[in-house]
């Protein structure tokens, strides 16, 4: 941030590279944003600027931490089902006219830690279970969607315990604005030439058509089939509705279709996962024939296992991710107990639904045709860090000749 | 506020006053609450004191003031018919799963000051025409619902110019929690004592059986009919789901239906009236045959035009309210910029629909027998301040004879 910048001429920066490269927002599009209520001073700036690009309705589905924390910790024990389905109609109603949609993430990481597990668990489940139709259409990237950060101030204390809270305001605004590129002098430029470097990734890689990945780290001796007609995404993505977009602000990532049916071996998480109002620490998973045989983790092993049990398809994984340990966000060294950046500082891979776009002709398939092609389907899409700077990674192609792709966390090949 | 007891104590004092005497929420009701983002703190008492009286659902409809400022200001001039049906939706799904409906007003008086007239309009004219389904449920007591205010930023500047933001947060939320009793001892028995003096007044006047109210002060010289069967109403209510309930709090008026069919000569509002995210000033209304003829304002002229243009029941009074000027809220001696507050400053009548409780037996009415009893259909239900410590009002009997009902202002009846 330059000196002479104001806060509020940053937000304003931010809200056009959301709303220009993110959503990459049309004319007469009409906007669903999910976001906590604390994050209003940015929202109001998006809301300008989708009405300034023609934005034809700008619906705000606000959630309140204090309002989630407080029905986990004292509605009455047999209510978890009740859930508020107009708001999924809603956002169902805006993608049927075209529209656009952007999630805004700032939630304290520890929000219902120390609560009723039993009854978060059930509460999750019925946010799965409703909000399926939605990420079912997301996922398949039917219409622009995005998702960004905002600061939160429980998420600060979180990433900054040593820092005043003003201070830790001010750290955790200044992250997301460098990791979303709104500090460079021409952001919009800086986007442009971002996903064109990611793009030469993804198009190497592409090109290889490896079978499997091989991950050797400490605590990590796993290998993940990829299916044929597997497709490396990274950058942007061009949706259905024919609008081209990127996903998520910031990111560093080149990922694609892992084999539903080929995991094997045991994978230790290097960050904790944020789940559902929890960490989940010092966790790792063994694979065997694709499907999880066993969780072990050092806090909410619990948690852990509600996620696995939620369906068939959380005992399997849904998207293999690549980043280098020296990226952008890793570099900073240290976690932000957020999916959104901790994803982008380390490679990753998630258990749950596969994305349909990352087989070639994905989206056409049923869902039995994308499962025997070797994608996921779930409730659930969740992501967790395995990289560091101690992984090696190795491409293994149908002959069974290796090739290595990271070394020491970083990437092993030149583009 | 006694010095030892903190803001988020009085906050929480006030969440148990709404939710016990204004709702009387009961175990395994849910909850629709609209307000806006600002009053995060105070939705999450009332949230947690709902739940713990057993609520199956809080639901929160947040609003944002600046969100909706920039739609006002920058969509598209022909998109003022995207509405957001599912947010009603939502409303209604409560209503018919036995909830309650619960309003914070904490809007800026000025929030669409100096915007397009024409598109801010059309946009109230959306919004009254789509949420009707919910007043037209809540306007005859289906349910229990109640309206409170919390403090906002803007609308404190508004109310003590003179002060400092932080003063006027803190004169803003005495005011709040002093008019709702908050502040006493024992604010449930306080509100009881309250209840009970109210409904000496509203007793005392149903006895009366006035065939008219004839009003005389400076700017005003006016008569309003009260059809037969009109019954007077103070305090509490009993909804149709038979929940004794508080509608507005603060409330300090006794109120009736006036017969749509029969008002005459001139009415001067005695306070600014803030309609749609603008303040109507100086203004005056003449009725022939219970009919609005002629409209003055003299700021926002065009603003009431609109308001009394909008359907047939607009040009038409919905409500009588006596209150004395002396009243909690009219000895502060300045004005709030906000109906909820204003309107238990002052006698008030209400342009628009009629309450259907405040005729004998109105809830089993058609809408034709209803209107033909004296009651008013409309989009609209707008009160305004018409009262002063110089305004006279007699009652008139069926016989012609008159009787003092106010003198100066205040109450000429002991009860």
């Amino acid at each position: 941030m330059s000196s002479n910048e104001t806060h509020q001429q940053m937000l304003a920066k931010y809200a056009e590279v959301i709303v220009k490269i993110g959503l990459n927002l049309r004319a007469g599009q009409p906007l669903s944003i999910r976001t906590p209520t604390h994050t209003s001073a940015l929202v109001r700036e998006i809301a300008r600027v989708a009405y300034q690009k023609g934005a034809s309705l700008v619906d705000v589905l606000w959630s309140d931490d204090g309002v989630s924390r407080a029905r986990a910790e004292f509605a009455p024990r047999d209510s978890h089902d009740e859930y508020p389905v107009w708001q999924v109609d809603g956002m169902l109603k805006i993608i049927e006219k075209g529209g656009a949609m952007l999630t805004i993430v700032a939630v304290d990481p520890d929000l219902l830690n120390g609560l009723d597990t039993g009854f978060v668990g059930k509460l999750q489940q019925a946010q799965l279970k409703n909000f399926d139709p939605v990420r079912t259409i997301v996922m398949r990237n039917a219409i622009n969607w995005c998702v960004v950060a905002a600061y939160g101030s429980a998420w600060a204390r979180k990433v900054f315990p040593d820092f005043k809270p003003a201070q830790a305001e001010e750290k955790l605004w200044q992250a997301i604005f460098e990791s979303t590129r709104v500090t460079e002098p021409d952001p919009i430029a800086a986007w442009d030439r971002h996903i064109q470097n990611l793009r030469k990734r993804s198009d190497y890689l592409q090109a290889k058509k490896y079978s499997a990945l091989s991950y050797k780290s400490p605590g990590t001796d796993f290998s993940l089939g990829l299916p044929p007609g597997h497709k490396w995404v990274g950058g942007n993505s061009l949706a259905e509705n024919g609008i081209v977009f990127t996903a998520n602000m910031p990111t560093e990532e080149i990922f694609t279709l892992p084999d539903r049916h080929r995991a094997e071996g045991t994978v230790a998480a290097t960050f904790p996962l944020s789940y559902g109002g929890n960490l989940i620490e010092d966790f790792s998973l063994t694979f065997e024939n694709g499907c999880i045989v066993k969780v072990n983790a050092g806090k909410n092993q619990s948690i852990l296992q509600q996620l696995v049990d939620t369906d068939e398809g959380s005992t399997r994984l849904g998207e293999v991710s690549l980043v280098p340990a020296s990226s952008p966000i890793g570099k900073r060294g240290y976690l932000f107990y957020n999916t959104l950046f901790d994803e982008n500082a380390s490679c990753h891979i998630a258990i749950g639904r596969a994305y349909r776009f990352t087989l070639i002709g994905g989206e056409e398939l049923t869902d039995e045709e994308f499962m025997s092609a070797g994608g996921n389907i779930s409730l659930n899409h969740v992501d967790f860090m395995i990289g560091s700077g101690k992984m090696d990674i190795d491409g293994i192609k149908d002959d069974g000749t290796r090739e290595p792709v990271m070394r020491s966390g970083e990437w092993a090949f030149d583009v």
